[in-house]
């Protein structure tokens, strides 16, 4: 900053600097009437910290005022913690005070209002802020196993070899070993096809549904079709971004292709390999049926949110794989690895790569470059294949661990897509209200999403469960108060309830 | 991936899991034929690699064949590299190959073409994978300096202390610390105001462009003034987010205010403290003005983007100190750090605030987390300001070479905006076009911006020099070049043509 030399050629102006005129002071108030001009002056940025003030003696005669006036002006400020004396070196304007952390967030939250009516757009940012003892949401892997020394290795390695003009703005797209180790990481896991200069490298899934959102419009695509139940956030960013999304059933078997054909949408957004919320996997006749679909004309954006998680067999291939020029697949690092990286990736139809460049250009001329490099080294150097068997193995446990806590407290409940993924997904027959559920939950100190945020019709009410994030001591304690509230709602009495008196 | 365990599921479905008919078969020619589908599996992502295939004997019992034809199959299979045989552990699928990196990149570029007509949107991606000895393109600092070793110990800081919740999904406004110690930042070096929930973090001002292209529309504004010489990328994004951008003249006391209020846009996009690309400062006179036209209901949006780096005096105070109801500013680290941390702030009126931060949620989920904690580390440290402080000495002495040069090489240049910044304008009294000087550099093998780039409307010939990320013996180098280049193209003998011949 080099304050102390540069600060006395501001300093030096004085008077005129600060626009000073003594004739606005009231007589006998002079002191006090430039102590406050000085004020301002720092508060409003006209003096900056650091600033040496003129030498008394200088503003006195620049004001053509007695030296007192100006030195008790000064005492002042530096009573009231705007200015330091110090010494020979002058009187200095310190920093502006800024408010501690934590105080005065603008908007305060009615916890009990969260799950009533139709989620807006701040619902999750909501229900994250929220505290609790249990978090179910969905969406995140073991956030405790990131792999932080492993990724400080690969950023010590990266930042040894990077070139210094990769500091620099760069390709949109992303770097090239990234497109590169993504290429080959979609080759291995997802049977994909692609060459590193089509991979795109965005800011996670949500950046490439802005990017669809500013080319698809183009390619005369107003509706995208989505899954019900579907994501929530999905639904709500397509919407956001203008699209039409008309429901499409999901059943056991996966998205009910006939409902789609007969919906017209010349779009549709899937999660084959492990639909969101209910787990299944598009069976190979609706896989057929969807890609004859697509061959036909029809646009496929294929969310492959968490396919790399299944405990039972490899993952179905990608579509992508099979019909590279009608699908647009995408997949990210958030479930991999962590989705505070905000690290993803889109593999599009050739017709539309370029436009897709432009729009990642134009929304933040491409993602950061050290973050991409890190992945990049993990995913080249085996790390991150082992992570996700270190992931695999974790969550494993800790889906047995709900599946049985499950069994024990919520026997009513019937259980999906524990074959796979993240999070389960539990239906009631009974006649209750899943956000009750959901509310009552909180109350309890635990966060579920109830299935009917997922949905755009009515169906059986339900709730989504992550277990990734939660250790399987906070599943069953989490998942008994879900049965101590179910249990509640259905007028019955609590089963298990010694677990709440144990804690 | 836990491959060898569950792969077998998937081998044992034999013919059925891969659809084969062996009526399909030509007769005498099913081992072909099998390969070959088998081939068509592999590269489809039918079959992933790690797939063990089905045993020959099984395989041959499935199909109704002999097993002579599985093995030979499989024989042509391992010929071609698609699968390995591992001996008791079977025959299982490999690698997709995937090309190298580097190859086939679909456009290729007429260097010669580049200054030719109006510049397009990849217009900056195009010039920078051109090769060139000397790369004087505005707006980066000294990338060589970037501070790899205090990145990295604030990386093992970060690490070491962080939440595994924050390695969630978060505030899309960024994470606390950051945006405190952005807060603290503004305050004392720019005089800013800002309580840290006020701050929202970005990647980069271009996405601050992208934020405000969704917002402002609400606000009925529909038109962004920008001064004229004025930042073409600017003015490109501001386009794209489909707002009509007026140009405004600027003059050697920077932004004419009296043409913004005939001109009767909404709002002003500029650059106070440094202006782009003439480096002239905004008058006090302007600056009472401009305030005055926000007063009375202008917005303004204060692009601050290397305000830190004047060499003469402290900078102005931001325009947003002043009058925070009708100022967003927006900054970054690109000039303090690097380009490519992707990581730049904004400080909005109130009224606005929530609406950018809804932009933020849809455009990305908010910034990637371990990059903002390591920034706030470092700015809170007090590591950024001793960049800062590395920084200016060495950008002053590339400035200083670059002033030097340009007097000894193109004496007929008229240097503007030495006082501050990453780059220096030039212009030319010379009847010449600055396009084809810039072109005559680029086949020099220097890269150089025409001033006309960053112009609407006709003005006088000149170029914009970026000198903070050149060695002072590159711009020594590269500023002889361009007196080569203006010489003749003003028809003059050439001066100090010995730098040439030395080489």
């Amino acid at each position: 900053m080099n304050r102390s030399n540069s600060a006395s050629d501001n300093g030096s102006k004085g008077a005129d600097f600060l626009q000073l005129r003594i004739a606005d002071a009231p007589p006998g108030g002079r002191a006090d009437w430039l102590a406050q001009r000085l004020r301002t002056a720092i508060a409003d940025g006209v003096l900056l910290p650091g600033t040496t003030l003129p030498a008394s003696r200088v503003l006195a005669d620049d004001l053509q005022v007695s030296r007192g006036v100006v030195t008790e002006a000064y005492q002042r400020l530096t009573e009231d913690g705007h200015v330091e004396g110090r010494g020979r070196n002058g009187t200095v304007v310190v920093a502006v005070p800024v408010p501690e952390p934590g105080l005065a967030r603008p908007r305060t939250l009615a916890a009990e209002g969260i799950y009533t009516g139709t989620p807006g757009v701040r619902v999750f940012d909501d229900v994250r802020s929220l505290e609790a003892r249990v978090d179910f949401s969905p969406g995140v892997p073991d956030l405790a196993a990131f792999p932080r020394a492993a990724w400080l290795r690969a950023e010590r390695v990266v930042l040894n070899g990077v070139q210094p003009s990769s500091f620099g703005y760069g390709d949109p797209r992303g770097v090239e070993p990234l497109r590169l180790a993504v290429a080959q990481w979609l080759a291995r896991t997802r049977g994909i096809r692609a060459e590193p200069h089509e991979v795109i490298i965005v800011a996670g899934v949500s950046q490439a549904l802005q990017l669809l959102g500013r080319v698809l419009p183009g390619d005369g695509i107003s509706e995208v079709a989505v899954e019900d139940p579907g994501s929530l956030g999905v639904r709500q960013h397509l919407q956001h971004w203008g699209f039409g999304t008309p429901p499409v059933d999901v059943d056991e078997s996966g998205l009910r292709v006939d409902q789609l054909v007969h919906c017209g949408a010349p779009a549709v957004l899937v999660t084959p390999a492990h639909q969101f919320p209910t787990g299944v996997v598009l069976e190979s006749e609706r896989r057929r049926a969807l890609l004859a679909w697509a061959r036909a004309g029809g646009l496929v954006v294929e969310d492959d949110y968490d396919a790399e998680h299944r405990y039972d067999r490899p993952p179905v291939p990608a579509l992508r794989s099979v019909l590279s020029e009608q699908v647009v697949y995408t997949g990210s690092a958030s479930k991999l690895l962590a989705p505070a990286l905000r690290l993803g990736w889109v593999v599009a139809p050739r017709r539309l790569q370029d436009h897709l460049v432009d729009a990642k250009r134009f929304a933040d001329l491409g993602n950061a470059v050290l973050p991409q490099l890190v992945l990049a080294e993990l995913m080249s150097s085996g790390a991150l294949e082992r992570q996700l068997r270190l992931l695999r193995r974790r969550h494993r446990a800790r889906r047995d661990a709900m599946v049985e806590a499950l069994r024990v407290h919520v026997p009513s409940a019937t259980v999906h897509g524990a074959a796979a993924g993240l999070h389960l997904m539990v239906t009631f027959a009974a006649d209750v209200r899943d956000r009750d559920l959901a509310a009552g939950c909180l109350a309890e100190g635990v966060k579920v999403q109830p299935l009917s945020w997922h949905r755009q019709r009515p169906g059986p009410p339900g709730l989504v469960l992550g277990y990734a994030a939660s250790s399987p001591a906070a599943i069953a304690d989490g998942v008994a108060a879900l049965g101590r509230v179910v249990n509640f709602a259905a007028g019955r009495a609590p089963v298990a309830d010694a677990t709440r008196l144990e804690r």
